[in-house]
């Protein structure tokens, strides 16, 4: 059996009153979009169609390096025309399973029931949900025996009728040979003059094809984002559901409210992690590591037993085992930390490797650099790896001490136990165990007088 | 017609264990009484009364510049007696609106509404609510054709009355020839001694005056506060709200519980904050900037599409567009970035202008200094701008580079196009395209022993 | 009388998925266990035993300075056998007060109410509990008259059962004679095979022992922790109590729900703690000290009038009247700041004096240093206080300047007024008043051609 998933990403979203596409939106750092075609991918079998409309090009370049087949939908004439746009690419035999691009949440297992019951060809099944407060909703009218009728929308329901919680969410599957019969078949005759998906279902019923319904295991899988206040709130839903998986997978958080997750996660046992952290891209945490508050980490590793303390922000860096970062430390892309190194306060490694135990600790920047064993690097130094047109590296052998507040001069090498004075600037190699020195005179005058206040 | 609009301000507030008198405690960055004040400003030709009493002196001179005429409550003998020591400085043609300088959220459009009723002349307009738990307040009892009778405090109220659930919440407008009238009548017969403003509804019932009452829009409109709890909880509510509103426009919140705006904040389409940024004063952000997490921006402009990366600190300081600011940059008053201009972490920039396209990235203090376009400031530059007495000025020309380490002993001037070499302390001006270089020759010395462990 | 508590911290807590033993697991910094021997050690004339198991030689060196005596369960076999494990050691006219390693946060004051009732002799004294939800709870049943004549187990109880919401605790008191009775007369003829404590009710009904409940002030003191979720979640009801005591007593808080409170924090009068502060250990913070967002403060005095600005990490410091602290500041241990002195952005401050109104304001490193009073230290100065070996001191007089972007070698002194010229690399001691100059001649070079791209 084919699945084909439709996907419908052409609406405009003006309230989210953004230049970009809705379906572009971030939630929890991807797209809404990317958030339904990652579940959507996860099912077997999927071929993946997605109906766009409004910035269609915007959509499409965002998804380039993935397999779609796009199928455009110049005016906005409801989901039922929406669905059909994409129906001459999808095979008679096929099951087609309808999403959306703005219910970011849907769960893979969620989906693969929904298929499994339309795969039978003769039903049609539908994702349905209860809500507190079903104002608004179409409500799924059912016969004594349960059987599913109807839906009604908001406006044509009885009183009876709307004490009904139980709604329609708009996902469904059902074999494409229904689709192509039925989708013709609907009539724009409403209020909003569009051609309504939902219309299939009494299609369905007159058809005598059955008609079952699923719920989702969370309320958050089938809501919507209209506005930016729906996002936001779709985003703290699904930061805690993070978090508390989080926190049965063995993780300490201080605080399940102030942590952000935006990509993958993976943490070995007894992490900790402090209040305010945020985690973006793929990002590996070994055992015992333990994360100080307000720290940013993106697409790094962190060794088993490493320490990263308060306002550290690390990107693109690799921590190997035991190593102590921060606080107030910053890892640029290229940073790899060998067991046990230490970068301080206020200190920059860019594309540098800082070797076993070596210790960077103070108000220091090193850039292009490659650092070996038990080097000592002092206060406030400075690799100058940049002349304003081309980038240099520096050498530093193992054991090597850089005095506080020197300047390295790239391309440059300081030998293995080699000593600089502090505050010098090294504009030559220094040969191994060589003591540089590059700094004046020190010359001492009395009697000077102290400037006095201008007007 | 004449608005009188008389603010309660006179109330020690004990429960605030503060030396501070209550009304000056900040919400939102601002006085509570700022706040009643600034609602009673928008209304249509308002005069404003204040009552002050406890800590009136330092009251007085927080507003100091606002045009208020102030009424002393010597002893604090209940709210009639206060509203009665603004009365003889209000005409009798007036319309009186009372307020509460510890109930800080009232909207100036639930005052327009009490203000157009009474400045009918013949009726009392109330400000009422209904809450969820009414114990505690003064019923508003009222007959079968729901006209208000009466407002029956707690300890007074039959078992009927106690389950009325809408409230007084004392705000209230009236004609000043009533309140004239009724004022010198009020009884302070009561468990407490106290004269109560609340007694006049009783007096406009007995004279045939009508009662009208409105409801606020939301419940925090009225909630009074009298400890630090309160006031948290009325801050929470009240930044939730602006939150929302935020999320509304279109702005792009990663939790809308993480935000604090505590002044006004306007903010073009597109912009996108991320979790615990603090907005403080008049802040401007324009289309498409993106500010990370955990930044603080202080009576700021930030320019088009420029980027504000986390833990950066701006305070008056102006930014042009697509400008890249931080991670751990400080900009502090006085700094303007000209269009793409980049300030990175861990550096300073104080009264001085940083031209197009310049680039200040690394540990870096630039204070005092007026920098050209393109001009490229190497990691742990020092504008030595200080000499314990005068401040001076630094220029630099456009293109220059000055080299990592650098130290511009001010007042000094690096010409355009010039190279100032890394680790130089530069004492004197460099013409246009000149190489500057201002520090020792490198001497090696082998053969050289490490100090030995101290005892 | 004596008081024996018999604190239960065997087990293992699987659901933790970690290698610490569950009652070591810290709860606002300090371990579950140690919350629990805290309000024990309160009450007067306790005796401490604890019965441990898994884990035992990691909890028993986690409180090798406290006073307890340690039973070991050697096998789970249930609350009754495990406090059976400590009845040895414990007199026959003692009373037993049964608590839980892993039921933190119960009060002193519930504990002294039991023990009051138990410490008649004939009466057993157990902690109940009405829960909204008290389903998977042990329920209280009583007669007609209310006394309590079993606790029946969720699985056993009759559908009228189920209904009742008074739950058992687990947490008694009842004398040690009783124990030494009963305990040998557990059964373990039940589902787990295991000895329950609970079924000592039954026995004290039987025997005629009166059994008399009370309930705790807040249902978070039953509360009991099994996994990481739930410590989260009692740690956020703890966090929050203690914010709202702080409100209460007078402190500002920007947001209740975004502060946390490891420790002791002892606060005076008119103390503001804006959004995100964390404070570890002991802390004291005199009147009118105002507190930036995002502040880590651990261990430290905070002296009156003091301004701590945001980001700033202050770790064993000591800072008298009216200092100014940060933005960015990092004060490490041993950092203390006479009356008025300021440390500003990306200072680092360790083990060092800082005078009376002196000022280190910009990207300096000061370590193992004395400064005098009025000392100027200039943008960017490192104190280079360590040679790779040994660790040496600066000293600093009254009123001296020190230019920016100097390193002061040490040991050296800087004499009471002297200057040290911006720039300089100091390795000699400065006189009283001197000016030192230690850097090069500037050579300004016309004709410079600047490097080239590579390719």
């Amino acid at each position: 059996m084919t699945l084909a998933v439709v996907t419908l990403a052409a609406g405009k979203g003006s309230r989210m009153k953004s230049d970009l596409p809705k379906v572009l939106h971030p939630l929890a750092g991807r797209s809404m979009l990317a958030h339904v075609l990652a579940s959507a991918r996860r099912l077997e079998q999927a071929e993946q169609h997605v109906v766009i409309g409004h910035g269609a090009e915007k959509v499409q370049q965002e998804f380039a390096d993935q397999k779609v087949t796009w199928a455009v939908q110049a005016e906005q004439k409801g989901t039922g025309h929406a669905v059909a746009q994409a129906m001459p690419a999808i095979a008679n035999d096929a099951v087609v399973l309808v999403l959306y691009g703005d219910v970011p949440l849907i769960r893979t297992e969620t989906l693969q029931q929904l298929v499994k019951i339309a795969s039978t060809g003769d039903t049609l099944a539908l994702l349905t949900v209860h809500l507190d407060n079903p104002s608004g909703y179409g409500r799924i009218v059912r016969d004594e025996v349960s059987n599913i009728l109807a839906i009604v929308e908001q406006k044509d329901a009885s009183a009876e009728q709307l004490r009904i919680n139980e709604v329609n969410t708009g996902i469904l599957a059902v074999s494409a040979a229904h689709l192509h019969e039925w989708l013709p078949k609907l009539s724009s005759n409403n209020a909003q003059g569009e051609y309504y998906l939902t219309d299939v279902i009494a299609m369905a019923v007159a058809n005598g094809v059955g008609v079952r319904a699923i719920h989702p295991l969370n309320e958050f899988e089938v809501q919507g984002v209209n506005d930016r206040l729906q996002l936001a709130q779709l985003e703290r839903v699904y930061q805690r559901e993070l978090a508390d998986n989080l926190l049965r997978d063995g993780v300490s958080l201080a605080d399940p409210s102030r942590i952000d997750v935006r990509g993958t996660l993976t943490v070995g046992s007894d992490v900790s992690i402090d209040v305010g952290c945020i985690f973006e891209g793929d990002v590996t945490i070994e055992d015992g590591v333990t994360i100080g508050p307000y720290c940013i980490v993106r697409n790094s590793h962190l060794g088993a037993g490493s320490r990263i303390e308060s306002y550290s922000l690390i990107d693109e860096a690799r921590l190997e085992l035991d190593c102590n970062v921060g606080p107030y430390a910053r890892l640029r892309p290229g940073a790899e930390l060998a067991e046990g190194a230490r970068v301080g306060n206020f200190c920059e490694i860019k594309k540098s490797h800082i070797g076993k135990g070596s210790k960077v600790n103070h108000l220091t920047y090193i850039g292009d650099a490659t650092l070996g064993a038990d080097v000592n690097v002092g206060a406030g130094t400075i690799t100058c790896n940049y002349d304003g047109v081309n980038k240099f590296q520096t050498n530093i052998g193992d054991g090597a001490f850089i005095g506080s507040n020197s300047s390295l001069v790239a391309p440059v090498t300081v030998g293995a136990g080699a000593t600089v004075a502090a505050g010098s600037v090294l504009t030559k190699d220094v040969a191994d165990s060589e003591l540089a020195v590059a700094r004046s005179k020190q010359r001492n005058i009395s009697g000077w007088q102290r400037p006095t206040k201008n007007k």
